[in-house]
C-alpha cells in the first residue's frame, strides 16, 4: 500500500519525457476535436443543453487522468451513460427545465458517490455478473432507443421523450407528415459526411467536419428561416463550481438510476480499458481503481454543472493509434476543450441539432450487434434466449428494468444449471489407466462389480438429493453383481454441509448393503471440507486414491479377499491421504 | 404415463391382503390415539378451537392416502404449519373471530392449490432450495416462537399473540405474577408425564394419557373454580362442506403466507418421507407427486373446516415402527376420529389449555436443534454463519421474512464462491504418471517451461476475467523460459459464452507470444459447447489430450522440435477428441 497505488499519476508523471509528448499532443488534439461534437451531440441526447457537454470534458477528464489505472482510456459523454441520464430523469422534471438541469448534476455527484464507495470497499468485481449476453442485448436495445429518439431531431418533427419505444414509433408516424425537408437533408447530409470520412482514415475528425459543415450551411443559406432548429448562443467561459440544488426526496429518486450509470459506466469503461490494454501489457487494469477514478471524474462533473461521465470506446481508440502513452493526452484534450469554452463558443450559434443527431446516430448505429445472437443461435442457445430476453425487456420495459431482468436471469440460469448437473458413469479406456463417460466412447471396459460415478457439478443443497437419487439408480441397474462404488469427485469443487450430510448418508445405506465405498479425485479444498467434518475418519483414510485405476486395483483385490473369505477391512490401502 | 402414476393407491390397494391389516390396523390405531391430543393442541397454536383440528385429521389424511407415494407417512396437523398459520394471518383479523377462522380455512385452500399446481407443473425441486444449515435455523427459532406462545397457557397469564420474541417475552414479564398455580401445575405435570412416559417406550401415548388424565384431574378437583382455563364444549358431527367465505383482497394477503406453507410444508414432508423410506426402497418417493398429494389433502382441509395440514414426523416413526406398510394405516387412523368426533367430543369439556400446551411443549422441544450449529463451527464457517443469521432473523424479524432472507443468502453465497474459485498449478508426482497441485504436496515435479494451470469451478460470465487475470499472473511469474501452457479442465462442467469469448482471448493472446496452447480433460458437454462456437477448430483437434501427461509429452516433443528449427504446429497431435 501507498499513495502511488491510489494516485497512478504520480508513478508515471515524474518519468514523462518530451519524446512522449510529441504522441500524447497529437492524440490529445484529435481527442480533443473529437470531443467538441460528442460532448454537444450526447448532451443533446441527454436532454440538455449542449454546453454541459463541453463542461463535462474539462475537469473530469483530468480527474481520471490522475486515479485511472488505463493510460489510453478517454473519459466523457458516452451515448449509453446519455441515455441512461435522459430516461431516469426525464420522468422527474420537464427536459430543459432548471429542475431538470439540477438532477442531471445530481445524478453524476451521486453515480460519482456510488462508484467511489464500490472502489473503496472493492465492489468492483460486481460488474462481474453482466454477462456478455445481457450486455449484448441490453446495448443493442439501447442503441435502438437512442437512435429512435433522435428522429425528432433528424426529421424536425416533435416527439415526446420516451424510454418506450412503442411510444416513440406511434408519435413518429402520427407527425411525419410535418417533416421538414431541409433538416432531414441536413441530417442525412451529416450522416452520409461523417462515413464516408470514416471509410478513408479513422483519425480524421468526421463528425468535426460534419458540424462545420452544418454550420456554415445553415448560416450560408439561412436555413433558419426554413425552420431547421439550431443550438443558438452558447455560453462562453467556464463551469463554475456548484452544488446541485437538491431535497432530499429528489436525491432518494435518483438513487436507482446513479446505480444503474454507476455499473453499466464502469463496466463499459473496463471492457474498453481492458481491450486496449490487452495489447500493452505494461500495466494493469484494476477494476477497484476504475471505479474510484470514473467516481471522482463523475463527481467533478456533478460539482461543475455537468452529467454522468464514463470512458468511451471510440475517442479511446483513437488516443490509442495516435500513440499516446500515459493520461497526459486527455490534459491536452481538456486544455482544448477549455479553450474553446473561453473563445470559440459564438461559433456554434448556427449549429443545427439535425447535425448533431447525425453525430449520435453514427455513433449508436455501431452498437447495434446482430452477429453476437445469430453466433449464440448456432453455439449456445440458453445465451441466445437470455440476449433475446434482455433485448425485448429493455425495449418494452425500460433501460433500467430491462438489464436488472438480464442480470437476475443469468443468476437464477447458473444455480438451475448445477441443480441437475451431467453426471457419468466411468470405464477404462482399454490398454490404458484412463477411464471416460460410458456414455460417450464406444470400447471401454465396464466390470460388473464396480460402479465409478463422476458427479459434475459442486455438491450443495441444490442438489444433493439429486446426487443420492442418481446414484442410487444406478445402483438399482448394476444389481446383484455390484461389489463396490467408486465415487469420482474430480469435477466437484465445493462441499457445503448437506453435501457432508448427503455423502454420510449414502455411505452408511451402501455401506449397509455390503458395499465397499472409495473415492478419487478428491481436491485439495474438498479434502479439507471432509476433514473438518470428520468424513475423512468416517470414510477411513485409506480409501482415498490418487487416479481411477488406483482404486480399481484395489477394489478389485479387495473383492478376491472377500470372497476367499479373508476379509480385512485395513488392506484396501494403497495410496492414501495423497 | 398411466393413472397408477397419479393415484398409487391403485398400486397397492388391490394387492392388499388379510395379514398386512393386523399391522396396519395396530399403527392405524396407535397414530389416531395421538392425533386427538395433537391435532387439538396444534389447532390452538393455529389460534383456533381445538374442534378443527379433529377436523383436519378426517378427510385430508384420506385424500393423502389414496395419492401419497410414502406409505408410512402420517399427514396432519404439525406444529411449525401451525405456527405459520397463527403468524400468517394473526395480522389481518382478530384471533377467534368469524372471520380469523374463515381465513385459515382459505389459507389450507391456497396452499392446497399452489402445492397442486407445483406439483402438475413439476416444480419440485424448489424444495431443494432449502439448505440444511437455513432449515436448521429456521426450526429452531420457530420452535423457540411456538415454545413462547404458550407460556400464557402454560402460566394461565394473558400475552398477546405474537411471532416476535421480545413482544412476547416483554409480556410475559410484565404479567408473572398473575400466574395461576393450578394451571402451571397441571402444564408442568403434563409435561413431565408426557417426557416419563417416553422414556419407557417410544409407543406408548403419552399426550393421550396427560390429557386423560388432565380431565380427570380438573373435574375430580374442580378446578375450573381455580381460575383454570378449560376447552369447554367440544361439538360433535362430522365436518361439512363449506366454501371458504372471503373477499379478493383477503385471497390476495394470503398469497405469501400460503406460498411458505406449501413449500415448508412439503419439505417437511419429503425430508420425514425420505428418512422412513431409506429403510424401505421397495417403492420411490417423488418430490412431485407428494406436492399433489399434499395439494389434495389441503384442498380438502380448505373445503371441510381445516387449516393447513402436511407430513409429522413423530405420527410417521410411530407408523413406521408398528409395521404400517400402505396407506391402509391412514384409513383407519381417520376412521378413530370420525368416532371420536361423533360419539367422543363431550369428554373433552374439561380438557385444559394448559394440558394442551405441556403436548405442544413436549413437541417443539425436539425441534431446537443446538448440535448442528455447534458442528457447523467446527466443520463449516459459511454454514455456520447462514444458520445464524436465518436463526436470528427469523426471532427478530418474522417467520417468512426469516426463511425467505435464509434462502436468498445461500443462493447469493454459491455465485459468489465461483466467482473468485480456486486454482491450482500442477507438478508431477515424481515416478507416476499423474499430477497434483504444486502449493499442497511437496517434492512435485514443476518443469520449467510448462505452466500446467488448474481452474476449479465452472467458467461463465462472473468469473471469466478471474480467469484471465489469474493466468496471465501465473505467466508472468514463469518468467521467459516459459513455452506452452497446459490448460486442466477436469474441474470446469460447464462453459458460457462469456467463457468461449474469454478462452478465444487468452489463446490469441499468448499464441502471439509465441506459447503452445493444450487442454485436457475436457469433459463431454465441455466439447459439446467448444464444437458448437468452432473454438476446437481454432485450438485445434490436436491440442486436446486425454491425460495430462499425454499433453505434457506432446508439448516437449514440440518444444525439443521447435528448437531444433524443424517447427510443425500440426506434428503436436497425440491422442486426439478423445
Amino acid at each position: 500500500m501507498n499513495i502511488k497505488q491510489f494516485i497512478p499519476a504520480l508513478e508515471w508523471l515524474p518519468k514523462y519525457t518530451k519524446k512522449q509528448f510529441s504522441g500524447d499532443l497529437s492524440a490529445g488534439l484529435t481527442v480533443g476535436v473529437m470531443l467538441i461534437p460528442q460532448g454537444m451531440a450526447y448532451s443533446m441526447l441527454a436532454g440538455l443543453d449542449p454546453i454541459y457537454g463541453l463542461y463535462a470534458v474539462t475537469l473530469p477528464l483530468m480527474a481520471y487522468a490522475f486515479l485511472g489505472t488505463s493510460r489510453q482510456l478517454a473519459v466523457g459523454p458516452v451515448a449509453m451513460v446519455a441515455l441512461l441520464t435522459a430516461s431516469g430523469i426525464g420522468g422527474l422534471a420537464e427536459a430543459g427545465s432548471g429542475q431538470y438541469v439540477q438532477l442531471a448534476f445530481g445524478l453524476a455527484l451521486l453515480a460519482g458517490v456510488i462508484q467511489l464507495l464500490l472502489g473503496v470497499f472493492r465492489l468492483g468485481f460486481l460488474v462481474n455478473f453482466l454477462s456478455h449476453p445481457v450486455i449484448s442485448g441490453f446495448t443493442s436495445a439501447a442503441a435502438l432507443i437512442i437512435g429512435l429518439s433522435q428522429l425528432k431531431h433528424l426529421l424536425g418533427i416533435s416527439i415526446p421523450n420516451s424510454e418506450h419505444i412503442h411510444e416513440i414509433v406511434l408519435a413518429a408516424a402520427q407527425n411525419i407528415r410535418d417533416t421538414n425537408p431541409y433538416t432531414l437533408a441536413l441530417g442525412l447530409g451529416g450522416i452520409a459526411l461523417i462515413l464516408a470520412v470514416k471509410r478513408i482514415h479513422r483519425a480524421i475528425p468526421g463528425s468535426l467536419l460534419a458540424v462545420l459543415a452544418g454550420i456554415l450551411i445553415v448560416w450560408g443559406f439561412g436555413l433558419t428561416g426554413q425552420g431547421v432548429k439550431i443550438v443558438g448562443s452558447v455560453p462562453s467561459g467556464l463551469p463554475s463550481f456548484v452544488a446541485p440544488q437538491l431535497g432530499l426526496p429528489d436525491w432518494q429518486a435518483l438513487i436507482p438510476v446513479a446505480l444503474t450509470i454507476s455499473l453499466v459506466g464502469v463496466m463499459e469503461s473496463i471492457a474498453v480499458a481492458k481491450a486496449i490494454q490487452a495489447r500493452h501489457r505494461d500495466y494493469k487494469v484494476d477494476a477497484n481503481q476504475e471505479l474510484i477514478a470514473l467516481g471522482a471524474a463523475n463527481l467533478f462533473a456533478g460539482f461543475f454543472k455537468a452529467f454522468p461521465v464514463t470512458g468511451g470506446f471510440s475517442r479511446t481508440a483513437v488516443n490509442d493509434q495516435a500513440g499516446a502513452k500515459p493520461g497526459m493526452a486527455s490534459f491536452i484534450s481538456a486544455t482544448l476543450i477549455v479553450l474553446t469554452l473561453l473563445f470559440l463558443t459564438p461559433l456554434f450559434y448556427y449549429l443545427s441539432n439535425a447535425i448533431l443527431a447525425s453525430v449520435i446516430l453514427v455513433a449508436v448505429l455501431g452498437l447495434i450487434d446482430v452477429k453476437e445472437p445469430m453466433h449464440l443461435w448456432k453455439s449456445n442457445k440458453t445465451d441466445f434466449y437470455m440476449l433475446m430476453v434482455t433485448f425485448v425487456a429493455t425495449l418494452l420495459v425500460g433501460i433500467e428494468k430491462g438489464i436488472g431482468l438480464g442480470v437476475i436471469l443469468s443468476l437464477v440460469m447458473v444455480i438451475y444449471r448445477t441443480t441437475k448437473p451431467h453426471i457419468a458413469v466411468l470405464g477404462q479406456v482399454p490398454g490404458t489407466r484412463t477411464y471416460r463417460n460410458l456414455a460417450r466412447f464406444d470400447h471401454l471396459i465396464e466390470k460388473e462389480h464396480l460402479l465409478i460415478y463422476r458427479f459434475d457439478a459442486d455438491l450443495y443443497f441444490a442438489n444433493v438429493s439429486y446426487f443420492k437419487d442418481s446414484l442410487e439408480e444406478l445402483v438399482q441397474q448394476k444389481g446383484a453383481a455390484l461389489k463396490a462404488i467408486i465415487i469420482n469427485a474430480e469435477s466437484v469443487n465445493n462441499l457445503d454441509s448437506s453435501a457432508i450430510h448427503a455423502l454420510e448418508e449414502v455411505i452408511d445405506e451402501n455401506r449397509k448393503r455390503g458395499f465397499e465405498i472409495a473415492f478419487t479425485g478428491v481436491k485439495g479444498p474438498i479434502r479439507d471440507a471432509m476433514k473438518k467434518a470428520h468424513l475423512i475418519d468416517k470414510i477411513g483414510d485409506n480409501r482415498f486414491f490418487l487416479t481411477i485405476q488406483d482404486a480399481v486395483d484395489a477394489c478389485d483385490a479387495h473383492c478376491q479377499r472377500a470372497e476367499a473369505g479373508d476379509y480385512e477391512h485395513q488392506d484396501l490401502a494403497v495410496q492414501t491421504n495423497v
